[in-house]
């Protein structure tokens, strides 16, 4: 059924293949009167863009945006924001070699299974690819929480493989993020990602880790108590980015072997504002935003193409060996960083506007 | 906004407060001709109901159902099925000694922030008690999953605190769930949680742990490969549960550590059917279901009311005391349990409906 | 599918059979603090009761309706509103006479045909009895535009038969419409509907006619531009009400055979506001409010239940004859208005509150 | 908000504004495995283009359309089927002479009381250039309801001013209504239409009139029996076609003169089916299609944009006079009838897909 759409009032719908003519979005909902032009987006774009450095895809795709609706002389119109952009490199011959083989790991199955035919070319509409769209509109979707509340959202490699980096979320910043292709901002950590990394490529083997995230200046409010809560919304779209499998939110996992009376954070007032003291929580209560960072982490499981041969099926059930071919990453990480902050700008951006309705509507 | 729905075929619409009249939802798209009746209903509620041992709160409510609409000499008609149970136990009184005081850990802080006023009566919309709702359209996706598809979902206490049990998902039934007011199937780790949770409420304090979830039987196919994976949707429905702070799916976090070709299950001929060999993907491949176990996490933190005392603001910031005086758990996993596998059963269900309109419409 | 609900922002979800135990309705989204009682929902439903007069069935329910939900100390608090009535009257015993016969008219062939099964009593979910849900929840929408927009909504008897009524549409009130039980507030031809009524029945004949509905104070700039122009939500929203067969708003199909020249409302300034002179448009341009009065029409076929005997099949295609025996109203129409009222209701609050969101979200 | 979409299964996300770069459409649901290409959207965006005779508006547009997603090897692939025309003949400056004059009878005003800002451009997003994608996304729907099911869905004009056509609804062709520019099938009432209009336009002045539609082949069950009629989605999706003013389905406002006796369509059984002997339903009963003709007109406003010069006022309240000088059409009718089809074929596609889902999902 229709499912290529996200978020209900601030409402992106994707489309595209990996290896079809392009990939696009239309963002509708976005009030009017936001200044928007091409290179803000363009910007976000380079970030997930293939081919960055020799730790990601070789794959060369300029990515260059179009706006072609719902902004007028600089100004979005509160009309629906139509954006593409084209593939230019695509080499559907590539997967041609695949034939009916199921790669391991990959969605050639499931899609054959769900649809009962399927686009072989990079994995269609599976492909991380189809991720263009989510960092078009998740683009729109930052200036939009930055200009009317301030927001910054940011995201970074916090560990591949058992590399981890020391890092305070909030004071990271995209500067700093930004000043290694690993995207993991402790320096030293930086360093042996990359080399791991390369080391692991080499082997024709590839690499898993978090991606760690933080938004500052999120009003208290956000998110709905019971079903819609802010947590459940961002859990829904950290496990929508291909290959992760896992979320998240404050204290996570590690914070369930904790007792209530260490866990909970005591509110206290600063310059007149409730703050908490400590901040566990991961900044929201109930579902509904607290005014602190909100601060979460996700999963992604090491790429599944690997240049190492593995045995398969193919569509008939006969066995088959496959070896990755096409172009792609030893790791995804690096890449998943501006895909986090895309889908976290585009869920606080539906709760900000889902809250207006309530707050001023009454 | 409108956010007390969940679903988009199979879809429910969920009502009341803690310390109201009552509590209900409506469960609007099941499918027409299946066997329904209140008993099937009351069965899941009895396990999430309060007061069941010595572990949980002992606030008493008989919880039964009623079935108000949508059932026809024990079928479903197609049309929407009301349910609602009467709160019966309710003691408001009990709240009003904190006042405006803001609760650490509890929603109160952000209710009042949200929507100008709140109900403070144990929480109102924000308890846990809301989960009546969830439990009892769980029910009914449950049986629909079951009859339809020959699906079975159970969940279970994988940890608290630090207490860990030895499971195989695939072997765990409900029978050896159902054996331990702790829902923890491995008996000695059932028997030293027993001892956890009373030493620590004995203490004031409380505790949190991990529930795990699988799902038999489900057929390849279900999910949609972009925003609504099928994982996306579980997540969320997760998040969505009160005082869950994590997800992750198959291999999970763990799973982030390992490289992609320890990771990648190999596919194989089984029986005439196109298995995996291993299940890291936890039952799930680029959003959509592969026909193995989909099998779960899910972190819980620790209860935040606990009996000691903590300090905390008022609503006008002046600093108060707090110290639970209402009934409450002291640990929530073995309730926690039945909700989960309630909300995967909806979010199943909720698939399954979807798949049928992308196969047999085309 | 899940198809009982209605409105986005504003939203209701509607449940019960004409003879099960009760008709329930749940709104979803309508602001905090609003003033709501009991009392103000049942001065609607009121209006909408049978046994009122002789003009409509003597089917005797006192429809009281009880509120579960979503009030705090006499205020909306922002979360679902649950109400509900009982069936007292019911007697599903008067309606197994049909068997499996099919009434003309009815949608007792179309359920079967839908959903292979059917609840026949009275027509189940087919009944216009499910309309106690619309208005309850119109009541609550109803109060929210008075108190926010200062929006008063009416709704009339224009015609029955072939007795127009002579009315200035923005002169109506509520007063003026109740003075008769025909709900026609032009006098004399409402007593000439009540003595064509009368007569009709005698016969065991039925009649139809036209409501019109005028929405006074409507703000400029509800509704939006493409899909989800106001008169297509207000379009669906009559037709979803039982029997009827039309919508026009404005000028409808009368003004199809103007000219341009003649339709075109001109605008000018009055008061410092931009008005029309005239108001062919009905209150709309481009689908989107003038704040000009909304006016509109909907057409109601004659009753389908009549005492007249007529010939018709069963399930098995078998020739039968069938009678009206079940209460009924012999002419919908004076009831119909109030139902008008409130899906407008429903429909103006909705927009409302998606003006909201883009207007102050921006 | 997001009020771009059209659908749920079904689903339709449009954008794109008359003097912008291009308008384009999104489908989203259309099952796997449908045969499609450009050719078949082609051939129905050509009935809709401007410049295809002297009664309508000379603007060129070839409006040659792309498919850029969702289609592989000639067949869908049940992922989101993108579609986009360019904007060729577009002449903004037409337009810069209104200034901020409020053009009568257009959403200038409207647009501008909602939004705060517009594009002047040809009305921008009121244009009725956006049903460009109307009509692609129709085209798509048609071919799935012509493949899955036989059905055909015919729409032609009815009525101009006061010249009404003789026509059998369940007769009419596309070939016979291709017959004449007029898009009136019969060919002395078309003789006469094209009269009226050339006289119309001669004078500086515009005409109304009526479509009629007709579907054939709808099977029984589609719809739903309380807020999501079909006759309630029909009227929806006629009355968000841009000049419309009314919707009436079967016998209509006409049909509320007669008695119940004469109305109520007698069921019989004929050739093993069970049918109605007369179809003054229209070919829906209690908001389920019947399987008789679906049969229903819709009202059209002379066009607001005429040469004759008007009193107006602009933003800021003072008089100005405006007189038409960018492209228009006369009556917008006969271009409307492929608009009435697109968007009944639309609501048509949804609820089939929706009763696969009600059906077999059970």
């Amino acid at each position: 059924m229709a499912g290529s759409s996200f978020g209900r009032l601030f409402r992106v719908t994707a489309w595209g293949e990996s290896h079809g003519p392009g990939i696009g979005v239309v963002v509708d909902g976005c009030p009017p009167g936001l200044p928007l032009d091409a290179a803000a987006v363009q910007e976000d774009l380079d970030r997930r863009r293939p081919g960055q450095s020799e730790l990601v895809t070789p794959r060369r795709e300029a990515d260059r945006v179009r706006i072609e609706s719902g902004v007028y002389r600089g100004k979005t119109t509160g009309h629906p924001i139509a954006m593409s952009v084209r593939n230019r490199d695509a080499r559907p011959a590539d997967y041609r070699a695949f034939g009916t083989a199921f790669r391991p790991g990959h969605a050639d199955f499931t899609m054959q299974a769900k649809y009962g035919l399927r686009d072989p070319g990079g994995g269609g509409r599976s492909s991380a690819r189809v991720t263009v769209a989510h960092v078009a509109a998740g683009a729109v979707a930052r200036l939009f929480l930055s200009r009317r509340y301030g927001v910054t959202c940011t995201a970074w490699v916090r560990r591949v493989g058992d590399v981890e980096a020391a890092v305070d979320p909030e004071r990271v910043t995209r500067e700093r993020v930004e000043q290694s292709p690993t995207r993991c901002p402790d320096p030293e950590a930086a360093e042996q990602i990359r080399e791991l990394i390369a080391r692991t490529r080499s082997r024709g083997d590839s690499l898993g880790g978090v991606v760690e995230c933080c938004a500052l200046g999120v009003p208290p409010g956000l998110g709905e108590p019971v079903f819609d809560k802010l947590e459940a919304d961002l859990a829904r779209a950290m496990l929508a980015i291909n290959a992760s499998k896992g979320f998240e939110i404050g204290s996570g996992f590690a914070g369930t072997r904790w007792t209530g009376s260490r866990h909970n954070d005591l509110f206290r007032t600063e310059g007149g504002r409730i703050v908490t003291a400590t901040n566990h929580a991961g900044g929201v209560l109930g579902g509904i935003s607290t005014g602190m960072p909100v601060v979460f982490r996700v999963a992604f499981k090491p790429t599944s193409t690997i240049r190492k041969p593995q045995p398969s099926v193919d569509i008939a059930g006969n066995p088959v060996e496959v070896a990755g071919k096409g172009r792609h990453d030893p790791c995804v990480l690096p890449r998943a960083a501006p895909i986090v902050e895309a889908m976290a700008c585009l869920v606080l951006a539906d709760h900000a506007l889902r809250q207006t309705a309530i707050r001023t509507g009454g």
